[in-house]
């Protein structure tokens, strides 16, 4: 059908507001907030959920391939349009809003379309919050389409354990509606089909409602940047901090002498921790925090005695450590990505093995670039509480253009050691989309595709929605 | 096909251990822990997960039903056969033990079978558990077809919390397996399959493997019987104690003093928390866990220091609390369902609605039965922290007996009100079986219900596993 026709229906139908087809207005709408970016037919904007079925219907009628989208910031590019001009982008962007906050039972449900930062601005008079924490500022349909973690998931979990309840619109002729928002913390009384929408890349239905739970936000915090006496140390180092402050671990997060080189470089305004000469070759930003009041327990304290335990032993764990103020260490921490991106060309990694396996697993990859690749510099962070390592390597502008070969040989070779010889991910946090559905396709198990394939083909029978067939 | 031959063929296959079929040793394989028994066709007793495969492979050539059973713990009849004497039972009590142990991890494998003491027993060396707290011993994999909470869910979660992987093995021609077990806190590179059976009772496929995060075992903790000034007091109550103590909450049992009195009549043993004639009307036992030591901070302290807070301000929350040894109050706590039997007819109930809304509903039920059922006696106790209630009534058996007609209008009557008015669940922990199975029918909503069944088709096409067909 043509986009003309199309676009006449939809404002017959939803109004002005309703559709967007127009250049320049279109183009945001077109292009993911890191990568991808592709052609729209045209994009849909429903207000209310039953405009949003009946886009649905619509769009099954005519068999027209949909994108359901929210803030478009994830970086798979599973929420922007391919380059056909033939797919219908759907915005949640009107979707927005904070429907209930039950703060006795520590609920809210939000419209899909609602950003993170709303829903933690609607739960903070309440001291709550929903604590996924990230760069960006997702919708939270998107955060449930990506199952989101980040890096405090060692002490809050992903979105998968914060998630209550949904709402969800099928691809089917009548744009089924599933609705579980009842806001229980137990329910066994049926299948739990809302998991089926969790970290499916928004293939397997449109999220249209989001029902979560929240947490106390904490009084207090305390960090350190720490400095291992070997990358090898750091599973009994974490082993140990959990063991003596377990209910107060919020994050660890690790990163490389060359990934806080490159932040600094980049971003003049951070404060290098380290002495001129003294970056170490690991750092660890260890937070702890907690909803006590510092008379009842001090964090900085705690931290400052455990730190110094792990130095003072006969085989430390910790070679140095700064205590200072959080907001720097993560200031440096966030720098990061933009850091490299300035640095050169990036191959970026969202990998994961478990976490007692990390030190290997890192020491083979490094060794196995060294070989192979020695102009690309590792420079990786990670969330070392959860095993989670952003391996990013850069090919340094100073070296002239990376060849896409490279990159690709590049990406095999890490994959398949993580994959293959660690039981590992390929992709830990961030979801499949078009940009890495190939090594969904190498990877996952001809069983697990064909299952995938069938769920696929139960929720969307006409095969309409989204960038990632699971078959 | 006859069970002579079946068992024959079974022991050709498997050996004289891989089949029970005489009496009495059947028996024990025919009745549930606490309700339900019915007559099996033999049972088969896989000593490996090929084993098990060959079994399913078998009955699916031979259209044989099978009932998966593990420890037979379950509370909804759906591990035990049905009267007709044609399901198999297959028990996993031979598949049995820890196959890995991953400290720095904090990760546990298991075979399904596998005991939650067992598996408790094998991580206790390291300080490490797996929290879920129940007062039967089940298998892993039965833990994971009623996706068991219990009463400590406020701090650690429910089994689907603490999964991090399956093995499973589905109903079909090939008996083919779904792995996915490599312990990995973060992954997003596919769909989330093993959802699909947990808390699914065992009818979408049978769990062989088990992969569970295991958690810092507590040094510290601190409980109190605590007086609420009134059942309504309860959700604030509860959130003053997420604001204080949020990190260390570990229970919030709420017992009624008919529940309480049960207890104390029927286990002499049991301390009485109270002065004589001064049984409050309703008490919960607030528990504060801890993996710190008491010299960094002192559970009972900060506990002492809460509720006198809680007493002391203009409209107190609690009335009074009993500080004391947590054996002496648990054990009450563990008590009440015996008391309960002793007493008379249990009507036993397994509810939850959003935990700001307990006491309302709780008020209108009780006002529901005053006027219809006056001789019923409301003998709840529940997870107040989670808002599940096991609102169980008893029949005294001084009224004489309980007719089956008035069990069923009973029912009938508090689920309406807790499903239809509360948005609540009737199966909050207990799961489906087919001692519920009727309330699924009456409250699933009809989309669910159909594509449970699409579901149920995928994954045991000829529809042979299990007792609850969820479409």
């Amino acid at each position: 059908m043509s986009s003309i026709a199309l676009i006449r229906d939809f404002v017959k139908l939803f109004g002005e507001s309703g559709v967007v087809h127009a250049r320049p207005d279109i183009e945001k709408y077109e292009r993911g907030y890191r990568y991808g970016a592709g052609q729209a037919l045209a994009v849909a904007r429903p207000g209310t959920v039953g405009e949003l079925r009946s886009i649905v219907r619509y769009c099954y009628a005519h068999d027209l391939r949909m994108i359901a989208q929210g803030a478009n910031t994830g970086l798979v590019g599973a929420s922007t349009p391919d380059q056909s001009g033939a797919e219908l982008v759907v915005s949640l962007d009107r979707l927005r809003g904070i429907e209930d906050m039950d703060v006795h039972n520590r609920t809210a449900r939000a419209l899909a379309g609602t950003r993170l930062s709303e829903l933690n601005g609607g739960a903070a008079p309440h001291e709550l919050h929903y604590p996924i924490d990230l760069g960006a500022d997702p919708s939270l349909g998107g955060m449930v389409a990506t199952n989101t973690g980040g890096a405090r998931v060692l002490r809050y979990g992903d979105v998968q354990r914060n998630l209550l309840g949904l709402e969800v619109i099928l691809a089917d002729a009548d744009a089924t509606m599933l609705t579980d928002l009842q806001g229980l913390r137990k329910d066994n009384s049926g299948v739990d089909l809302k998991q089926l929408f969790v970290g499916t890349s928004g293939s397997f239905g449109i999220v249209s409602r989001v029902q979560v739970e929240l947490h106390r936000v904490p009084r207090q915090a305390a960090a350190a940047l720490v400095i291992p006496t070997s990358h090898a140390a750091i599973p009994e180092l974490l082993a140990v901090l959990e063991s003596e402050a377990a209910e107060f671990l919020g994050a660890l997060e690790g990163m490389s002498a060359n990934a806080m080189e490159a932040a600094l470089a980049h971003n003049r305004r951070l404060r290098n921790p380290f002495l001129p000469g003294e970056m170490p070759r690991y750092a660890i930003l260890v937070e702890l925090l907690s909803t006590l009041r510092p008379n009842q327990i001090d964090l900085s304290e705690l931290l400052t005695f455990l730190l110094g335990r792990l130095m003072d032993v006969r085989e430390p764990l910790v070679k140095d450590a700064c205590l200072g103020r959080g907001e720097d260490f993560w200031a440096l921490r966030h720098s990061i990505s933009d850091g490299l991106r300035a640095a050169g060309t990036v191959i970026g990694f969202d990998i994961s093995v478990p976490r007692s396996r990390v030190p290997e697993c890192r020491a083979d990859l490094v060794e196995a670039l060294r070989g192979h690749y020695p102009r690309l510099r590792v420079c990786d962070f990670g969330h070392c509480g959860d095993g989670g390592d952003h391996f990013n390597l850069v090919w340094p502008a100073a070296a002239g253009s990376c060849d896409s070969s490279v990159i690709e040989a590049v990406r095999e070779l890490i994959y398949d050691r993580v994959v293959r010889k660690y039981g590992g991910s390929f992709s830990a946090e961030h979801g499949v989309g078009p940009h890495n559905i190939s090594y969904y396709r190498r990877y996952a198990h001809p069983t697990d595709r064909a299952i995938a394939g069938d769920l696929k083909r139960l929720c969307d029978p006409k095969g309409l929605l989204g960038r990632v067939d699971f078959g």
